[in-house]
């Protein structure tokens, strides 16, 4: 963290202040900069997957039952089909049936929505989420 | 707007100020001072919703085809039966076929979703959307 | 609707079903054909906006406070200079100092964005949403 | 997969069905069947968490940059004093400076939440998302 840090004013009303300050204690944020500088960096990883960027990371999280035949197999090998953009998984055992696989995908945005919706359609999987995420390059 | 207009800092990596100023001037935001007070409000409306407030709005609007038998009279006496909470709807004619309808309705946050989901679910109905949005009130 | 409609056959877990039909109950569904149509197209007209679509219909909600100086004659400007597609709009008076204006516009999909992010940036507007809908045509 | 399997029939458009097939394609489901039911699971664990559900499983996906002082470390320890609903996490190398964690959570879902939020907030943590699953238990 060898970033140069610069200040700057905002102006706010007073009632607005008031109620931003209880609400990032809620959240349990330590300072109102940090607390800005998350929601500016929600929006700008919101605008790389509106906007198609070419290299970002999505997480999808599976639910499945593993007693469906092959499944666990057949999921293994689409991710391993898909080597170069799977980067790794992990796996929870929730209870005597299901099971949670947890997917880092890496690629362009357009390409990890289509690998996450591939994942959600393979018969079995009762759930599948896509957390659209950033490589944290370029985003201090 | 008698409200009084404090001014505090915030701290920020330069690079993360560049793209922060390049977003909102792709946003056309006056000023940073703006911006920031946007992200608040919205997250404060957010939570408005996520918490069940009690006084809300909520904006749906309906696709149909006016063709279906009945389909205006129904949404029309359906939005006199909650005349407390339906505030007004305004009308577009799209094309021959289609309409649009906007319902501005208000209330607790959950009778609100309520009153949408009844709306969408109305046979011939295509398309219903819920904008959650606020009075107004409290959020300066 | 002159439309043809057809009948196929879905298959279910009888668990799964059970709480289908609960749910749609809940949300007012008369059929569960209208229930799972419903999913499907809003399904394709997310869809529609993530691609892009050069036609697309989005219902832009603001909340301000009309003493803000000269706030509704800006946005009352702003949509004539947009007149081929903002298609109407229409105002209610939520109290004393709230205001609440729907505006209905037109066009392709990227555009009713970007028009969406330009009144929401405008001082004095306290809350923007928009709903992303369709015109219904190509959508039985 | 010892479920009973039930079979009914949905009436459809055409046009409306043609567009589904479409789609389907695209997502890459076998077929309409598992592509109803996913629709179908999809709205009941939304459902599930709008509803303060009491146990749920949540994937919070964390983007940081670890030369932040200590930023490993405090992570680490938070997970441990939470260690009843925190059930695993993995840890990826993004670049020399950026990492990725993924935490599965598991608990009641404003619990769930609430969690996210603290980790969020934790300064040096770049980017955090939540992806709402589900234990899977009792959804077919």
């Amino acid at each position: 963290m060898h970033e140069e840090v610069v200040r700057f004013g905002v102006s706010m009303e007073t009632d607005l202040l008031q109620r931003f300050d209880e609400r990032i204690a809620r959240q349990h944020y330590p300072t109102r900069s940090e607390a800005i500088r998350d929601l500016i960096r929600r929006g700008l990883v919101e605008e790389e997957w509106a906007a198609g960027a070419q290299d970002v990371i999505g997480t999808v999280t599976l639910v499945y039952d593993h007693h469906v035949r092959n499944l666990t197999q057949r999921l293994n090998e689409f991710q391993h089909r898909h080597a170069g953009e799977v980067i790794m998984s992990s796996h929870v055992h929730l209870d005597r049936h299901n099971c949670l696989e947890v997917v880092v995908v890496r690629g362009p945005a357009q390409r990890v929505r289509d690998l996450a919706d591939h994942l959600r359609a393979v018969r079995g999987v009762k759930h599948a989420t896509l957390s659209a995420t950033t490589t944290g390059a370029g985003l201090p």
